[in-house]
């Protein structure tokens, strides 16, 4: 038996469901894959034999996948220690590919996923294991993976992120008094949602008159400056920041302030909320007008309701292609999008070595965010607006989106 | 002449422009009606002559109105004050009416704005001022206006709360730990939105777990006891509160806590925001496992691309009737709508008094709350439901959805 098990990993998103369909789509035509497993909630599921079989899905009721949010398979955040560290976990996972003839593995996730994969594969190479192929497929809404020109979840995040600054600047334009409204974006270590908040002017509209990222460091004397200058300019100010914020001395600003909400994960990321509540404090204090603050929090993620189609189709392609890598014997390979044309937007799909893209973050280009740090360069806007592009006919009943469930 | 004038007011929701265009598209065939004049920001708009023509409006770009969340027009929460402490404002008022040969105003609002529609109209009574004809239409995503079944704006901030409940949902699932996400709705002081979070469940979903409307007192002691024993039975405890929680006593329950962002506005209402916050500190210390904290905030009135096809539909045939009312020679009334019938969803059009709106405000009926406070009975489910069924089709360009501006 030439078996295939496939797990999903890290933050969900919109997309992640879509690669799952693309993966089992491809891999029932495949003759190289007999059994199709999937692990509940990751590399745990995996270390549990908590499996589910997946052949007999792909009836009508599945098309639905591709409309529900969040990682259908359930997910994890749990990062394998070194192999001197805890071999027997890896002999673990080596004994149970065994038990279950899986010969292919692909794991969909993001940088720290690709560290899994990594390890893994690592391991596998080490004690000669030759016929087990571990391939990743990225997803993130952080769109911060290395290589890959973008990231499946990202231009669905991206398009939330923009309609829901388009759709607030029309509801801050209401008043004529004074008002600063700070809208938060997630994003730990990488703007490119904050940028995406630019492309709310795509149809027109003035979008945010600030975008802060967290590539420039950020100085709040500085900010009050510009707020106040903006005030003379217009009543109401629309603000984007990114929630990764940090000052020149590299910490987050939350550090210099008031924290409302932190704490660690398990990958000793610090889990940031409260830069736009913070800043939305010190307005209020020095300026004297009104202030708002909105952390777009967990929609940004799961607002499969105003997904990219362009996301979604390129989420499916991935997972085909990740089946058709892993067939094909390469192993500790992540699949990447690659940009072939920007005007005509097109792209195809590649390789690159986990090794690449593993525990490893891409920023926002500095060229992407102007000389100020206020705002982004059409630059930026160029290579962000095709990934939004397009909207999915979503199947509702009872007035909210349907969804798909395999437990 | 016999000329029109409309305005919006107090905060926006996403059926407003419905109603303006509705009111733009009846008043144009209206014998009765010459000129059709819009004050843009409400009834400040008014007193400064800050007026707008609408007559050559309703070409093809003017559909787009029906797709534009906020007041097109501008509003504002400015309050009369009483015609013996400023009878200079109402006077003010009347020559305006009169230079520009106003014969019938229509002013779109809440509780607030139905106050500012009787102070004027009782102005007029006791002035004799028999020939002007004011009415008011219903808006709010409160819902929370007396007499009238629900109102215009509510069913699209129910549809958007109910999908992003069940998008939340499935996110809170892919984790196989204890984790308890506590998510807030809008609504001061009645609990609608907060229990729009139940229409998560009409596709098969749990939707939230545990519903807490402000209709109820809230104790803290015993939502960390249903908490605790929840966190018993499954992993992921997904809350709905209501922004307007109160104790025992009555007092907000953020005055019991930490209070992150209190202000007033000018009706003298406390703006809270953070009661998910608070209570997922709250939940943090008492209880050891991963706690989340969303406000829906801004996006719960502005998210036109979630809008209910019923509402939107609705606030415009509430436009057509306010236009009909008006030139049928009523006055200081406001426009209601009947529920015809429950089980094949329909309605009609009727008129009340605007003082039996005005500053008044409609809460959830306690037969709507479960007894011990923490869910939603099956009579709200089946009153609310019919509200968010249907989906618009949006055009869109660039990725994002088209809006209308007048200015």
């Amino acid at each position: 038996m030439k078996n295939l098990l496939v797990a999903q990993s890290g933050g969900p998103t919109v997309a992640i469901n879509s690669t799952v369909y693309g993966i089992i789509k491809r891999a029932k035509k495949e003759k190289e894959v007999d059994d199709i497993y999937a692990a509940k909630f990751g590399v745990k599921g995996l270390l549990k034999e908590d499996f589910l079989k997946l052949n007999d899905y792909l009836d009508s009721q599945f098309e639905l996948l591709l409309q529900t949010p969040a990682s259908a398979l359930g997910s994890c955040r749990y990062k394998l220690k070194n192999v001197d560290e805890n071999e027997k976990e890896y002999e673990k996972i080596l004994n149970i590919f065994r038990k279950y003839s899986i010969r292919y593995f692909i794991y969909i996730g993001g940088n720290d996923s690709m560290d899994t994969v990594l390890k893994i594969s690592e391991y596998f190479k080490l004690k000669n294991v030759n016929d087990i192929f571990i391939i990743g497929a990225p997803k993130t809404i952080d769109n911060d993976l290395l290589v890959t020109d973008h990231c499946p979840g990202f231009g669905s995040a991206a398009k939330y992120v923009a309609t829901t600054f388009a759709e607030i600047e029309r509801d801050c334009a209401v008043y004529d008094i004074n008002a600063v409204t700070i809208v938060e974006t997630m994003g730990r270590d990488a703007g490119w949602l904050t940028a995406a908040s630019s492309l709310a002017r795509n149809n027109g509209g003035c979008g945010p008159d600030l975008i802060y990222c967290c590539e420039r460091y950020f100085e709040i004397e500085k900010f009050l400056e510009t707020i106040e200058m903006k005030l003379k300019e217009k009543p109401n100010i629309l603000v984007a920041v990114s929630e990764g914020l940090k000052n020149k001395k590299g910490q987050h600003i939350l550090d210099d302030g008031d924290s409302f909400y932190k704490s660690k994960d398990m990958f000793g990321h610090k889990i940031n909320a409260g830069v736009a509540r913070l800043l939305s404090k010190v307005v209020e204090k020095q300026i004297n007008c009104k202030v708002r603050a909105v952390e777009l929090n967990l929609p940004q993620r799961a607002a499969i309701h105003i997904c990219s189609k362009t996301d979604i189709k390129e989420a499916v392609l991935v997972g085909e292609k990740a089946v058709e890598m892993a067939v094909e014997g390469k192993t500790a390979k992540m699949v990447i999008i690659i940009r072939e044309n920007q005007e005509k937007y097109s792209v195809s799909l590649g390789e690159t070595s986990v090794k690449n893209v593993a525990n490893l973050v891409k920023q926002l280009p500095l060229e992407y965010i102007t000389k100020d740090g206020t705002n982004i360069t059409p630059k930026a806007i160029r290579y962000l607006k095709p990934l939004i592009l397009g909207e999915m006919h979503m199947e509702f009943k009872d007035g909210i989106p349907k969804f798909f469930k395999f437990f």
